[in-house]
């Protein structure tokens, strides 16, 4: 390893892990002999070309900082939406990169994202090496989405599956108290891949039955003729139904359902989301009480309650990206495999990037029932043990505590 | 204290805190030596009419029932939102419940409930007097809104304002990361009284200034105008504004913000709530990217994260109902008072239930400040012991383990 200085940076939709995963690669670097200053890129690659860099270790080093940052949601450094072009392209941006890579003596960037991050990792890879510029660059993967190849999982997608199923089952218990019929449609996000909905299947009364009655995700066409019919098959049963959907369920043309023509009293269209609208169409179809719950932003920033499984995991994936440079490796990402047998047990080790950049991981068919709106033993089997453990979170006057990067810049 | 069974029954909105004043009910009845069954009625006052009565001896004394109870979120119970009309109007229904409490050998009668519920206790009291019936009725308060007088505060409302402050906390965090211009409007329960509203200035940063930039309650006329320039002045300063509004925010003339003329496809009335149209009318005046966010349900379900203190003080309400039934009381309702002093210290004894009843407790005007768009230090003082403490939830499978009256009936 070339001596010199490290620079770690976060983008794309924050999670409740990514900080977990940012206090990961910090402590391997400042274990590393070769690494001299560990700086922190503010706002990605975006904030990085405006030359936005922090000392890591003054923040990090004082009182219990590290440990209170693998507690605080949404990406510490900031993040950003940008999509580096190709350098043809964008010539300007490459050499502004590099420029500051040059400036702040960095041999080393670490890059948390999903995939359009890895992208860029794959991008600046490239670039460096036509242009000798030595550097190092490794992605390192988030996402709660879990739709990323070459992870058995995604960092983030534990804590966040965890409190969808939590909170789908609290919803449960609260749709069940009056003696009426009635409907409850919760929304859950993932435009193209449903793992975020499937881990409400997670939500289990005490022998284990599913308590989202009905489960709809994008990987399979949605009809509402469908739906009525699995409805109307639940109330045979039971009275009060809970369904979940991804805010991605299309119908068979592949247009989204939630894309309507809803026009507000501004003249915007659409107001709500999948859950108003299928909220809406069972009220007309068969007249019962309907209400919907859109978890929203809520299951990708609650810190609160997370999965210890994946809080611990992020941080060792965080470790490892440092190890893949220690190990020379460069335009890599961090990956993961599950291993064989009865246990559950993780392996770290070395992802290849061009088979995540601008990819998605669907849910596989045989995670779902028959009816394709319910959960199989194997979505069960892979879901379980993401969402183990919980982890005390630091609080004051009773409220969790986080750490800003406001209290220093 | 003549000798019988007694019978605890809850009703109206379920909050997290519900469980433990059925748990605390419970145990002290099961302590006095004047009572021999302890029944639980199912779905209220409704459920009982029907006779839908359980031994909870049978329930609560296996296992960690009693404890698992206490973490249970809404009505263990089943509720109604059945509110008994006069005696003269409704001399069945009346005939029919003390057949049922004759049946049943009830002689103690235990409503946890809010204001409407209260009323039932009041009736039911005023009835069995006339008849001669024995029956000694007591209300025990509950309600996530905070609204009742004769408490200092509610059960139930201290763990929805953790929840709340603790999701707006979050949710500023996640506002944050990006480096541009943002709206975020938080919608949170309050028809009339805004003091879930008002709990969630209880987010706040590293230095205590509140994190929830701009506060509106229903207390307060609401106005676009206002509102538009309380948003230009934040945004000298900062770039993401956070902003929490009651659903039951009104206009000077009285109407509620959200009740819009927005019609669905189906044209059906009012797809959003007031965050919602907040949200169209920030867009439309600023041009400046908003979106919204409807806590919904899960602030009066949400038990993965509960305040200790309200927990606590929720079981010790429930007990006091049954020490009020020793004292010879009768159609009262379990009060609590704020002690005086430094340290907080509640006072839980006997409220006047003719001034609870059908009415609801305001905020304070001098909980706000002098914008009425934030808090004033006399609402951090009331606020902050209610929200201290949190609470170990069982968890099976990493996911909590909730009492389930299906499993017994």
């Amino acid at each position: 390893m070339v001596l010199g200085n490290c620079l770690i940076a976060q983008s794309g939709g924050p999670t409740a892990a990514i900080n977990a995963t940012l206090a990961g690669v910090y402590s391997a670097a400042k274990e590393n002999k070769n690494i001299e200053i560990v700086y922190g890129g503010l706002n990605g690659i975006e904030g990085i070309m405006k030359e936005k860099l922090v000392d890591l270790s003054k923040i990090l080093e004082k009182d219990d900082n590290l440990s209170l940052l693998s507690t605080t949601p949404s990406s510490f450094l900031g993040s950003c939406r940008y999509k580096l072009k190709a350098p043809e392209q964008a010539k300007d941006e490459y050499k502004k990169i590099f420029e500051v890579f040059e400036k702040f003596n960095i041999k080393y960037f670490f890059y948390i994202g999903g995939n359009d991050s890895m992208d860029t990792v794959l991008r600046l890879k490239q670039y460096q090496q036509e242009h000798n510029h030595g550097v190092t660059v490794i992605g390192v993967p988030k996402t709660i989405d879990n739709d990323l190849y070459e992870v058995d999982h995604t960092p983030g997608f534990g804590s966040a599956a965890k409190y969808i199923a939590t909170t789908v089952k609290e919803i449960a218990a609260d749709t069940a108290v009056y003696d009426m019929d009635s409907i409850i449609v919760v929304e859950v996000m993932g435009r193209n891949a449903g793992w975020l909905t499937l881990s409400a299947g997670l939500a289990r009364d005490s022998k284990g039955k599913c308590l989202a009655d009905l489960i709809y995700l994008p990987e399979v066409p949605f009809s509402y003729d469908k739906l009525m019919a699995d409805i109307r098959k639940v109330m045979e049963t039971k009275r009060q139904v809970v369904i979940v959907v991804s805010e991605g369920i299309k119908f068979k043309d592949g247009s989204f359902i939630a894309e309507s023509k809803v026009k507000d009293m501004f003249g915007h269209g659409q107001l709500g989301g999948a859950a108003k609208n299928v909220e809406a169409k069972i009220k007309e179809a068969l007249g019962v009480k309907t209400r919907s719950v859109e978890i929203n932003v809520l299951q990708r920033c609650a810190a609160h309650y997370l999965s210890k499984t994946d809080i611990d995991e992020s941080f060792l994936m965080g470790r490892m990206g440092v190890k893949l440079a220690e190990e020379g490796k460069n335009g890599v990402m961090v990956g993961s495999v599950r291993k064989d047998g009865s246990a559950y047990s993780l392996e770290i080790g070395c992802g290849d990037i061009e088979n995540i950049a601008n990819k998605e991981k669907k849910v596989p068919e045989s995670y779902l029932n028959s009816d394709k709106n319910g959960l199989a033993q194997p979505a069960y089997d892979y879901l379980e043990p993401l969402v183990m453990g919980e982890v005390e979170v630091k609080t004051e006057k009773g409220i969790p505590v986080h750490l800003s990067i406001r209290d220093f810049i």
